[in-house]
């Protein structure tokens, strides 16, 4: 029988591929300004530090961590995310209910495996993340879009479809969030928690950026909130040591945190001991907030720049201003197409994602996002002035 | 509302985690001898080398391992396998048609994720390893088993099977197969491989075990005889580098690969650069064949050792005798309960895994599992004599 009439399950109709792994790919031309990604800086990725922890690690209990690890994850892991979860995210939680993960979007998927059956509801922000849309979808979970303003979602819409449509969960990135860098304020972080309580929704909290910041005041999680344990918290390692290593964590209540598990069995038995040794070792040795420190000096100054030169930047009619994180959501004048406008971007040597992307109904051609971690100084400067040229040409 | 109140997806029906990894827990009692993991030796873990050569790829391109990689993997590891997977596995196949994946278990999720509805029909041998089973039942799929005999699966069954249940899978371990330690024939190799065109039927080859051989010739891989792009081959590093890197591959039909590449984006994005580093620079060091030949001297004492023990063991009906891998099985006689005796032999200071758990079906209560390569001879020789003390009284 031909391979080609080779049948693929349900949960790919009408998947695609991430659309920006896909941009990605037609980035690797020499010279090009790329404020697609939303990549560490290369100057963020601790190399030698690491360099020197692996070796450590490997010489001093090399036949623990390549050998077969729990599923639970690395104990010593475990025990340093209690203080750094109180101490970064403002919630207390026992060993039991935090779960070492092979990256943060490991959580998300592991969530949709524990929760979701196909027609099931999920509400997302809109626009979101579209890797973790992705990851939704493919458990043929039906999403819900409730928008946001500048203060993040807006809850009166949400208390109002945890009414009417009884999801099983929300996703929400409440800090610097992508693709609009926008935070989530205090008094919406309670309100949600208390919602999900009412209703019986799990939030999944996605909180890669919070280390990230700028300007402004530090804000507890929402999980800080959540007395019932309705509020699962996502974190990584991604943005503040590296992504390459992929590590993150997920905490929930433990009868959550166990189907998970028992999931994340049948995913890859374990996240690598290695790489979960190395970013314990990496918090124990206090190396992360000066690192963290020096990441953030710098991305400050490359946001203001591209903030400035935004503000000047032809066609372009609005644009979010974050005070941390990794991108700027921006909109073009009614009528401008961000879709069609990136083809002559990249061949004048520079790129953005789409904006359109990012909303779960699509729509919205007119707005794009830019990032600036991974551009210099100089490089922001020549990026935004030929964006101005296409823009301007095409306004 | 009570977070008690909060309802699991149905794929969790019916699924209690691993009873293996369960069993695991009771073994952190201080001189237990465990026949009842499939770890690798602690002397077989190379962990002063994989010392030098994370710390040297590190120093050396440390800013493009700890950045975020490409979901289709390491391109200087794809670029190893190609002639890795020639010369080990006898079959030619493109760089595009090999996925690196976070050990081999996510393969086969990966697998799963593709091709598999709910109510999807998997044949898998009986018994077979009971963690794929778990992987695949999340998906909802129907385990049909077919029994195997000492040359491995029973082909004539299987080709029945296949005309009257058009299942979309077939999972088979051909070599050194876990639990039995039993090698599929040449014969049945191309027979599996012909039947799977005929029928339509994806084959998911497991062959984690190939380079453990103590006796015997070694047999073309089923995927060697695959001329349409129907079996999928799932290889892994875990028993001759180290599980807790987590590193194995996928190799099948491009347009198969590409759905599971889609469904890694979603899984864990990528699987750790370092992580694949280390395995591709094992390969090209050539480092991996002087080091599996000492591993297999011994294994090979270990496992005759316990094979000549068995042999003299009170209660034991018959047991395989396997040219390579790392597992025994065996069968008490008739009315005897592997399961019931586990606890006694716990008490006593030994472990093994009972044989139900491998059998789609349960039943089978007569059968266990023996593993070797984690005990040394006098362990081997202590814990023999435990079980036979054991079952002796009990039979």
């Amino acid at each position: 029988m031909d391979i080609q009439s080779l049948q693929f399950a349900k949960r790919f109709d009408g998947i695609s591929g991430s659309a920006i792994r896909e941009i990605f790919k037609l980035l690797a031309v020499p010279g090009m300004i790329s404020f697609a990604g939303g990549n560490p800086a290369a100057s963020a990725l601790p190399d030698t530090q690491v360099a020197e922890i692996a070796r450590e690690l490997l010489l001093s209990k090399g036949k623990t961590l390549l050998q077969y690890g729990a599923t639970e994850g690395y104990a010593p892991l475990r025990e340093s995310l209690v203080p750094y979860l109180k101490d970064r995210f403002s919630f207390d939680c026992r060993e039991d209910e935090i779960l070492p993960v092979t990256g943060s979007t490991q959580a998300m998927d592991l969530l949709c495996k524990a929760l979701i059956d196909p027609g099931d509801k999920v509400v997302v922000e809109n626009p979101t993340f579209l890797g973790n849309m992705q990851a939704i979808r493919l458990y043929q979970a039906q999403l819900i879009p409730v928008d946001s303003d500048e203060d993040g979602i807006k809850v009166d819409e949400l208390e109002e479809v945890f009414r009417r449509e009884h999801p099983k969960m929300l996703y929400v990135i409440p800090t610097f969030q992508n693709p609009t860098g926008r935070t989530l304020n205090l008094e919406r972080r309670k309100k949600i928690a208390q919602l999900a309580a009412q209703y019986g929704v799990v939030v999944a909290e996605d909180d890669p950026y919070r280390d990230l910041r700028y300007a402004g005041q530090e804000l507890p999680s929402i999980k800080s909130f959540d007395t019932e344990g309705w509020v699962a918290f996502m974190g990584s390692f991604s943005k503040v040591i590296s992504p390459g290593l992929r590590v993150g964590f997920l905490a929930a209540n433990a009868a959550l945190l166990r189907k998970c598990t028992i999931g994340k069995q049948s995913s890859d038995v374990h996240t690598a001991n290695l790489n979960q040794a190395i970013v314990d070792a990496y918090l124990r040795q206090g190396l992360l907030a000066p690192h963290v420190e020096a990441i953030c000096q710098s991305y400050a100054e490359q946001m203001n720049k591209m903030l400035a030169l935004l503000s000047k930047c032809g066609g372009v009619a609005r644009y979010t201003r974050p005070q941390g994180g990794l991108f700027i959501f921006a909109e073009l004048k009614e009528g401008m197409n961000a879709v069609a406008l990136l083809n002559k971007a990249v061949e004048r040597g520079v790129a953005y994602v789409p904006g359109t992307y990012f909303y779960a109904g699509g729509g919205h051609e007119n707005t794009f996002r830019l990032n600036f971690s991974m551009s210099t100084i100089e490089q922001i400067d020549r990026g935004m002035q030929l964006l101005n040229d296409v823009f301007t040409e095409n306004a």
